[in-house]
This record gives structure tokens, sequence and C-alpha cells, in this order.
């Protein structure tokens, strides 16, 4: 084992992690998921792009249809999803592919490892599939696809 | 009753509920409590502002002390939190106090109530008390005095 490569329990070095409580202090419900061209996280792009970025689709549940209305494209939404590959327990992390890769707290980054793995993301949206089970196309993300879809809201920024 | 009160099932006029799921997708972990001048929903502006909001206090769980790492004021944070008070089951709102008050679909809004109530605000760090229960002293909230916190991140906006 050299000094790069992961340790047996998936830590890299200068890595820390704890025991993080395994209590549920509030429960969240997906309310859809996400199709993304990508399968695996090192296919993921570091940050999306609103402009240029690839079509992905948000696949709504259709017990929220009618959560959607007064959604008209185009317009820029922000978009929180559930990172479910993530680790939880990590209070030091190593960053990959960062300009500066000193270890440092999930708090001062947004890698997906944080005690709570959701990610916020503003994207373009591009186009609406009304109907029983909605979708929406949307520019801007860089998640895995199958990704579980938190919550929409309108971004004025 | 007229037809601006609420009625008995606590809804306004145009406002719709469905049944919302009760299961839990998966678990949130509060990782602290912030501590702000409001004591009910109706003291709290509309919108935090990082620049001449007052003064909030981020009371971290000691377990993530190592997790701020990395982080020093001044700078931008994205702070997520958890609005505990709000509704999580209807599909139509009538927002108050907005300048157009048709009912219109969660998603569409910024307001707490929606399936997943994750608020995300943009904050300015002004301190930290560092120590055994770290403190991170911002501006730019607009939430509940004791409203639970769930994640911090770096903001490049």
């Amino acid at each position: 084992m050299t000094g790069s490569e992961p340790r047996p329990d998936g830590l890299r070095p200068g890595e820390v992690s704890v025991e993080a409580p395994v209590r549920a202090d509030a429960a969240l419900v997906f309310i859809g998921r996400i199709a993304t061209p990508w399968r695996r996280r090192a296919d993921c792009p570091r940050q999306g792009d609103p402009a240029d970025g690839p079509e992905c689709r948000l696949h709504l549940d259709p017990l929220w249809t009618a959560a959607l209305d007064g959604i008209e494209a185009p317009v820029r939404l922000q978009i929180l999803y559930w990172m479910h590959e993530a680790r939880r327990d990590l209070v030091r992390l190593a960053p990959r592919g960062h300009d500066d890769s000193r270890p440092r707290g999930p708090f001062a980054l947004r890698a997906p490892t944080r005690p709570n793995p959701i990610a916020s993301s503003i994207v373009a949206l591009v186009g609406m599939e009304r109907g029983v089970a909605p979708v929406l196309i949307v520019r801007g993300l860089d998640c895995l696809d199958g990704t579980p879809l938190l919550d929409i809201k309108p971004w004025r920024g």
C-alpha cells in the first residue's frame, strides 16, 4: 500500500471519520428520480453547467404533479437531491481533483461526503413534459443516474 | 368565516392537500441548532439579508467540530436547515405576503410548505467561536429561533 491508495477502511491519507449518529431526527421522502448520462461517480463532472451541460430529466412522482403549477420554462431552478452513495461519517476529507487537495472539513467543501448528503444545484429549465408522470428537462446537473430528488425551488440569483 | 380566514383544516382558499407518504426514504441528522431573534413564524422576515440582517448563531453539535476546518471568515456560506413547523402535504399554496398571491404549487415558490421542508440560504460569515461547542455567527437568515441545522457549504456565487 502506498500513501496515495485508499486504506482498508476506505479512507485516504489525512481523512478522519467519527461514529456518526444512527438516529433519524427527520425523515425525507423522495419526490422523484433524476436521469443523467453518468452511471459511475468517476464519470460525473465536477460541476454542472446550466448553459452547456447535457440535458438531464427529473422524473417526478405523480403524487406531486400539481405541485409544479406555476413553473414555466425558461427559468432557473434550484434542485435539491440526495447523494445516496456518499459516506456521512467523515470530519476530514482529502478532496480528489481539487486545486488544493489538503485535507479539510466537509463543511469547507462541496463534496458529496457530509453528515447529510444533500446537494444543491442551480439549473436551467429547458422543457417540461406534463402528464401523469411529469418530467422536467434541465441543464446544469452533475449527479449520478438514478439520484433521488428532494426538492425544486425557483431561483432568482 | 370569511373567504380570507383559514378553514378548519388549516387551508386557505385555493389551497389543496394530498395524503403525503409517511415512509422515510432517508434519514436526516440535525448537526446543530440556529439561534435567531424570531420566536414566531409571523415575526420572520420574508428573506434574509447577508449585508444588513441581524447576527444569527449556528450552534454546532461538538461531534462535528473538526468538520469546520478550512472555513475562515469573512466568506459566503450556503446554509441548509429544516423548517420543522412546515406542513408537507400541500400541492397548491396561497402564498401570504407575496406580490402575486394566486395559488400555485410549492415547487414554484420558496415558502416553507413543501414535501421536504429544507431551506437554503446564502449568508455572510462574520465570526466564529471555536471550542468544544463551536458557533458560527452569520448574517442573512430569516428562520425561527431553534431551527435545526442540516448542512454548511462554501458558496461561490
